[in-house]
């Protein structure tokens, strides 16, 4: 089944906001062989919501629209939904229970204009929302759906997957079983990926289609499959994903669709090592990306963030002859912060960064995107250094984030090549 | 003038990655008073995207159409194209000699996939891309401008702002002004402030529009304009931003659109104060955010981010003792751990947090959610050291995001009462 979704506020149109409940919703839906056709960016404009809902129609017979159905003036969803599937609006008192139950569990009072959303068409049956205010609006007529959710994260993505997509699974079915396999590539370009893939991508059955998704210096290839026969197409998929792995020794970062940190984590657990950060230019996205896991607290100790250099001289024990003789962003710098973070941290491995991020600080010999990266690991009973310097193109943020990137992969390398 | 942007890849549909570039595209030409009419994302099949493509030209006369132009074989736009504006491929070789460079730059071999990028369209007009390998196509016919980018964000972005827009600019005038003002408020809800506001946005002169944009615990107000005299709308604009902040005394933590980082970075400078922060459940996240601003090392000195008790123990001096007697997330270690962080690394102020970021790891006592964050700043001479207990909704990624603005917004309010 495919279904279409609206998005719809001006705060999305105008960039202040970035639309992450449609890519929340194809996540969810596409295990059971759902996808989404489109997604629709419209602003609070009745003409154009109507228009995006219309041409939405002609495609697909569910449409999903996000955003819009807040206390405040400028959400005129609700009207635009009385013009297309009729009706009037009704005052519903389960609404009204449930608004004055999230305002008394946060402790606010409930005032005029919250009251108004128990305020809901006649021509829809409402869905209770568990986590916000806005109540979920269910539209039925003549073969086609609608369902309005609220635009905020994380109360849309929640009830489309506890109530609402629950109900358009138990109404439609589907015989078309879809299945994906994955595979994370490290130090190899997309053409040159592409180029040895070339003759067996040619040779794939139909059935089967090969994704490139090109992201921070790694390539993601997906193998995306679809056939009635569950048991045949999962076989058949992993002959192919097996064939896959094979064709790029050296190259592979993951088997499956994990990021970076999820295949360092694996890599430091069946190891049974500890990991702690000393990080300069990387500012702590490095400690953040791996605290977004849970339950990395069994192989994740803490960072040291040394943005002012006394802070790497104090707490890491760097030496200030070294930072004077080489400059802060050299190898022999990194590596004392990455053996300092083991002390200090006690752990076994550790990364270090220190760069340059940009814009400005740059020198001739060392442009702004130059990083230093340093991992220390276990190695034949020792513990080994390895420094490497690496430039960036971009912004001061994809800087950042190309040295997290490569500085987590970097030490999962090191780490499935090394016995300890 | 209006554009519409449409988004093209699987990748986007599917939700493996978010698409940023429409709403970069749309902070550029906003100030320019272009706006976004539309933005459509459909995946690489070339039906959905003649028909996008068509149904954005029957609502404006520039389509802007981001991703499809890869060397790989799920890349299918430039065909859509052809069939589009008619024409057939050419060999380009500026677009082969721009490949070539930019390959050289990055230490990369030419291979034939990559070189099929110099093949384009008859129909249209190439710009070079400068920071990438898909040329940038411009074709227009009766009336209609199509400009076709490249997918990568930084490329897609970076093309669109040095290259396309200014050629757009120069071929469309436009005699509306459009102007915004901001004002951020904390600690009230959007319908209390939606309550106040009532009636002075009834009486908002034709011009003026109000928008509301809740986001982590804050409500950003903007004040939009439109007009065709600058001066006038300028100062209108002027004077009722001025009053809508009168109207939230002690509730405005900026009185532009900026984020609470800067807030913060704005109010520490303009007092003469340095910043550490010591991070548990945010795990680095303060850290991150701090130093995502250029510029921020002026007062920005470092973190110790101490995932395991050892390190809040042996790194930030908290008492063995007091972890024993209160627990690990609680105001008595939070407000050690804020002190410590000015002590180990030597700054006026500093930011803490400890608390339970999830999925799992809550009590009865102190459930999911629970964050303890304490600030340490000088008052009259003295550290002052402020502690709280709060509790945070959702999943854990926005547990620490909540965890880390409203420690940021602590800190900021804070120094805005305090006299040093």
């Amino acid at each position: 089944m495919k279904l279409s979704i609206v998005a719809i506020g001006d705060e999305l149109l105008i960039g202040q906001v970035t639309d992450t409940n449609s890519g929340a919703i194809a996540r969810i839906i596409e295990p059971h062989g759902w996808s989404v056709d489109s997604v629709t960016v419209v602003g609070d404009n009745s003409q154009s919501i109507r228009s995006a809902i219309d041409t939405a129609f002609t495609q697909t017979d569910i449409v999903v629209t996000t955003g819009g159905l807040g206390p405040t003036k400028d959400d005129i969803t609700k009207q635009v939904l009385l013009d297309i599937f009729g009706g009037e609006l009704r005052f519903d008192n389960d609404v009204l229970d449930n608004v004055k139950d999230i305002f008394q569990k946060r402790g606010l009072k409930l005032n005029a204009l919250t009251e108004s959303q128990a305020m809901v068409p006649t021509s829809c049956r409402v869905i209770q929302n568990k986590v916000g205010t806005a109540p979920i609006l269910w539209f039925e007529n003549d073969g086609k759906i609608l369902v309005s959710l609220p635009g905020v994260p994380f109360e849309c993505v929640q009830m489309f997957e506890q109530a609402v997509f629950p109900q358009l699974l138990a109404k439609f079915s589907t015989d078309t079983y879809i299945g994906h396999r994955c595979v994370i590539l490290t130090g190899i370009t997309e053409s040159d990926a592409a180029e040895a893939l070339d003759e067996w991508e040619r040779e794939l059955p139909d059935c089967l289609h090969l994704a490139y998704l090109p992201k921070m210096g790694m390539i993601r290839l997906r193998l995306d499959g679809k056939h009635s026969d569950s048991v045949y197409l999962e076989e058949l998929l992993d002959s192919y994903h097996t064939q896959l792995i094979s064709m790029f020794p050296g190259k592979v970062l993951a088997k499956s669709d994990i990021t970076p940190v999820e295949a360092l984590l694996s890599e430091l657990r069946s190891k049974g090592l500890t990991l702690s950060t000393a990080e300069s230019c990387t500012g702590g996205n490095i400690a953040h990306t791996v605290t977004s896991i849970a339950g990395c607290s069994d192989v994740y100790m803490g960072s040291v963030v040394s943005y002012f250099n006394d802070v790497k001289i104090k707490l890491l024990g760097v030496d200030a002859s070294l930072i004077d003789a080489y400059g802060v962003v050299s190898e022999p710098v990194v590596a004392q912060m990455a053996i300092g973070a083991t002390k200090a941290i006690a752990t076994d491995c550790a990364i270090a960064t220190s760069g340059i991020a940009g814009p400005s600080g740059g020198t001739p010999t060392k442009p702004v995107g130059t990083v230093c990266i340093s991992v220390a690991y276990p190695f034949e009973g020792e513990t080994r250094v390895i420094a490497k310097t690496m430039r960036f193109p971009g912004t001061r943020e994809r800087v950042i984030e190309r040295a997290t990137t490569a500085a987590i992969v970097m030490l999962t390398m090191a780490l499935r090549d090394s016995t300890h």
